[in-house]
């Protein structure tokens, strides 16, 4: 054995390096990442949200053959995370709802066009997902849902090992799962999703609604949220900043947001029976007492086998996940193969 | 070729015959079934809720040992989807909402001692998808859903070709995941379950509620219903009947029930992106309406991208797919490996 693979980098070396690419609605980031998982280099590029496809491919481009030119190591492939729904099977952007010109894109096979190596792609939060489970609050977990709560709720799944991808490869909108059925209106075709109950744009637009029933109690909550003038400018931040002064209607819309939040949870945890729930997202960061009231429902409303060996842990990976899942994603698909290699 | 394998008989023959079992609250279904899914013996044997897991074992392995007996071929396997939550990774009956005295029973490992061939066990709605996905409904297809509206709701899950199971097994209860936040009662510990508004139980008990509400339209529904006296003897049954009869309390319960129905599919569409989703059990069967009343919440309601190639589909093997997928699930497990064969 001696000898014939010295030290774990030369392992690393052999396997070469992967173009990890978050592609998000309003920045880039892109990271050569190394087979445990390091990123060797990184960069961010700014992108427009109507600057179309072809600009932004050309941006990529450029920002990676810079990256790959620094490298010692080979780059032997490139995966990417988008955020919007996207055909992993065939290497299709099919729609971005935050981007302009991204209908149908035939991303993978551009960049391997770009590059000379195999790509994949796949959803942003799919790619979190990976990267969280190699490398972060994921690590040895076969069995684990990530629900990431910003201005949207994403997710991603993965169960006996392997990402969920369904047939087209959209799976893991667990954002756009029912939580109140034919409920509030969602940025998606349905009503009531969990999304438009405790996304951060949800969290905002019921807080009008309730400051607009009560408007006394809305003069306060602007007042407390502070840096605007009038209920039509609150945001999720003004709701935070409120509830951190004391205002009571704040207060009860941040502990009925991680009701809510819980009983979506609920959801994912009945159909998944999931080790470990990784929770991230700005707002999830930004409203802590969120987790612990949707622990609390959980642990109320689960049934108990579920709740036996049940963990929910917060992200690890910060901004990284995405490149580093979307890299994984890569090698994964880059053997040729859909199997994993957990 | 000609002459290694003259006939698939010989193949089916040299796979032997894997013992399925449909364990339910008031019978036990028995099959031998061959490897391609056709079943050659069978029988039935009768149930107490509360004769206990010693009773019940006993009387499946002499039913079981009498099939075995009466057939030609080897029995290589035992397979058993049990109405409860099953640990099938450890072969455990966890808990059994209907049955008594079937807590943490050891059946695989009962079943092993008693046949001397390997058993595996899983939930009954897992079996029944299993045998839709090999022989039935869900034949061909690797995202399929299955979900059973009876007296209560359950589901099974395909994706990329594998039975979803979960850390401990119990994954895949769909009539669990929320469909109200903090909603009706349900039966499990949660409130608002899909199960808890479209579960025949949960029929009858929102009907008697719109019946005490509006008496004057509750008595009609009891007098169209037929056959029963009062209020607080309203069944779905008695739904059903009522509204053929052109009860409009009825017809507007069933309508909602497919509309509550339809949104909790549009949980499981955003969720698993699947190819197929197949509707089965007594509630589906016995009120024709709800399917499309439910398939047009859906194309309403799901993200476009999702009903691309979605078919949803009626169960297609009746009472067989439990014991079907049983003894499938017997030769997948049996195999000493948690990959499908399909």
């Amino acid at each position: 054995m001696a000898g014939s693979n010295r030290t774990g980098q030369d392992q690393q070396t052999s396997d070469g390096l992967a173009l990890g690419i978050d592609l998000g609605g309003t920045k880039v980031a892109l990271a050569l990442v190394a087979a445990d998982g390091t990123i060797r280099h990184r960069c961010r590029v700014e992108t427009e949200a109507d600057a179309g496809a072809d600009r932004v491919i050309e941006d990529i481009t450029r920002a990676g053959k810079e990256l790959v030119d620094k490298a010692d190591d080979e780059l032997t492939a490139i995966g990417a995370g988008v955020a919007g729904q996207v055909d992993s099977h065939a290497g299709i952007v099919r729609t971005t709802p935050n981007l302009e010109g991204w209908d149908d894109v035939p991303l993978a096979e551009r960049l391997e066009n770009a590059f000379g190596v195999p790509a994949a792609i796949t959803n942003d939060l799919n790619a979190i997902t990976l990267g969280e489970q190699a490398h972060g609050a994921g690590k040895g977990y076969d069995d684990l849902v990530v629900v990431f709560v910003g201005t949207g709720v994403g997710g991603g799944v993965i169960t006996g090992g392997r990402l969920v991808e369904g047939t087209g490869g959209y799976a893991g909108e667990i954002g756009h799962t029912t939580l109140i059925a034919d409920g509030r209106d969602c940025t998606c075709r349905s009503r009531g999703c969990l999304e438009a109950y405790v996304g951060g744009w949800a969290i905002a637009a019921r807080a009008r609604d309730a400051a607009r029933e009560d408007e006394a109690a809305g003069k306060e909550l602007v007042r407390l949220g502070g840096s605007i003038g009038s209920i039509e400018e609150i945001t999720a931040e003004t709701v935070d900043r409120a509830a951190t002064a004391g205002d009571p209607l704040a207060r009860r819309l941040i502990e009925e947001t991680g009701r809510l939040l819980g009983f979506g949870l609920v959801s994912v945890i009945h159909t998944f029976n999931p080790r470990r729930v990784v929770l991230g997202g700005g707002v999830i960061d930004g409203m802590p007492d969120l987790v612990p009231t949707a622990t609390e429902v959980v642990q109320e409303n689960a049934m108990k086998v579920f709740l036996e060996n049940l963990e929910i842990a917060p992200a690890a990976l910060g901004d990284d996940a995405g490149v580093i899942g979307a890299a994984r994603w890569a090698r994964i698909r880059g053997a040729g193969t859909t199997s994993e290699d957990t």
